[in-house]
């Protein structure tokens, strides 16, 4: 395995509750918050002071786990907490609609507190050891995500990102950017061309702090540049994260992918997704089925609290697209790159696990 | 004609000046500069106080005028007066290098000033009555191009544009969006989305800003959503402005154009350019020999004056793209609407001067 280390950790479970990057401070500061309730959590996640679906998932699966810290404390009987536990995982799982890792963890945690045996405080306890568990997972399948993803890396490429998918939307180290470390491991002369991604600019605030922080060169560009760099042969291959994949291959991801997309297709480039399984719904058919979050219209209008457009225009902010399967060259996961047929790999991926 | 009354007038001669919209306060005041010295016309336009190939072109043919009157007070022989002048003119045509507008504004009164036969003072009337002609002409030229355009929008149809081709981007009415007022005179069911147009923003300070004071219902979206919006059916056709046009119909318009034309094709969505001729630079083969403008970095890792990213991290910045001619369904002019094979339509639109 060729190891890149890299110098950050986005979330970490520490004795009783959950410390994070808060991301909303990008690029100004690199400050670590410390969550301490379930509302807290469900606020985090909201607000995205942690993002990235692996990471909002380990996020909700420590959220799980604050608020049986909380309702340990209120002498409830067993069948009571268990109850309102459920409740509270459910309500957890309501935070972000688009990223199927949250509804994914939640669901785990939702697992033990159902066929667990134990008193509360052992509950608490399994819910505690579980999270981490996920959490050191989640670093262990982006390190062969990382792996396999290396291996369709030209020598000397050039790799276009969008959005971040790297070690800050995971628990570290990163899906898409996992690729990029790992290939970078082995050739240290490639190089990143990370899209702004407005309206969120998720890569000019994130992918190029966490890439420059860990020494990989790296060129911002924005969102409409990508066709003119692929045209001059400047691009060799597009990885990007993903929130949910269906069971066809479609993949929802940051909006602005779908464009990237295409012109990788028009420019014969490769487009890869790189995510975990975890990020596939396979109960869900098509990309037609993924709920796509609107969010607030200040993001669009507003950049650092001030405006960027006349007052009173019309705004519509989805803050994901759908890739149709037919633009994807293959899938990086934990199990290896699918391929299409999609239907088919991404079945076969699930009875192998 | 289907004369659409807009409030807008970007610039203007006045007596011994030029009065211009200031276009860098955008959307935060809409206020007028007065431009009295050749030195200024030309960091007006470098600095795009005043932007977009047409008004570029009409502030060049001010400045030309500015400096005849700056010369005319230096007690200079006829011949002594012309060659100076010639290499102001030569200097004004550099501020900007890829619309070609302003070379042949420029060239316009060049050609005044080596054919002429008045003294100093009659010539540097006939330069400024030449400049109120040209900023005359392209109002009424913008408006027949927004005439032929109106003919190819559907009923209530929903138009993407990208960057501002509008009233801003000319003396008055504009190109791409003088389409738009001549639709929207016939059939106010019509609605805009705009780009946001990073770097610079200017579909969101600038085309937001002109539509909604001109009562035209807008949609701001940010650059990398166009094929969100394309396909879930809500966009009808595109259409842009450019800044130089090849012989053979390539054209070279704001960074992004060139993505917005690669996921209209995908989504089979008319993509139209509209322009007068004198974009149309026929001494050019095709889009490979249009110079495009490598702009400042801090254009892409500052939004006003803070940065978006990390520090440190790689930028390029090309102004322009070119959208080959395969991906072009029409040029409005205000000779008609030039259809592929371009080199023959844009020959005879030329002929038929």
């Amino acid at each position: 395995m060729n190891e890149f280390k890299s110098k950050i950790r986005t979330i970490q479970w520490i004795d009783t509750y959950s410390r994070m990057v808060d991301q909303t401070l990008f690029p100004y500061e690199f400050k670590y918050i410390d969550i301490k309730t379930g509302q807290e959590m469900f606020d985090a996640i909201k607000k995205m002071i942690v993002r990235g679906a692996p990471a909002i998932g380990i996020a909700g699966a420590h959220g799980v786990v604050l608020y049986a810290q909380e309702l340990e404390n209120e002498n409830l009987s067993r069948e009571d907490f268990i109850k309102k536990l459920l409740e509270k995982a459910d309500y957890m799982a309501t935070s972000r609609p688009t990223a199927v890792n949250l509804m994914w963890a939640v669901e785990k945690q939702k697992e033990i507190i159902k066929n667990s045996k134990s008193d509360i405080k052992g509950l608490v306890e399994e819910l505690k050891q579980n999270g981490i568990k996920l959490e050191n997972e989640d670093i262990e399948i982006n390190k062969k995500i990382g792996d396999f993803g290396s291996t369709v890396v030209p020598k000397g490429a050039s790799i276009l990102t969008h959005c971040n998918a790297g070690a800050l939307a995971t628990v570290g180290y990163g899906t898409a950017l996992g690729v990029v470390r790992s290939a970078f491991a082995k050739d240290n002369s490639i190089q990143v061309f990370a899209d702004e991604t407005r309206p969120r600019q998720q890569g000019a605030r994130i992918t190029t702090l966490e890439l420059t922080m860990d020494g990989i060169p790296t060129t911002l560009i924005t969102d409409g540049m990508c066709s003119y760099f692929m045209k001059k042969g400047m691009i060799d291959m597009v990885v990007v994260g993903a929130d949910r994949i269906a069971a066809n291959g479609d993949t929802a991801n940051k909006i602005g992918t779908y464009t990237v997309a295409i012109a990788a297709k028009y420019h014969n480039i490769p487009f890869y997704i790189a995510a975990p399984l975890s990020t596939i719904d396979i109960n869900i058919k098509t990309g037609d089925e993924i709920p796509i979050e609107e969010r607030s219209h200040d993001e669009v209008t507003h950049i650092n609290g001030k405006p960027v457009c006349a007052q009173g225009v019309n705004v519509i902010n989805p803050g994901f697209d759908v890739t149709p399967h037919e633009l994807i060259t293959g899938i990086i996961t934990e199990k290896g790159i699918l391929r299409p047929d999609y239907n088919k790999s991404i079945a076969k991926a699930f009875k192998n696990q």
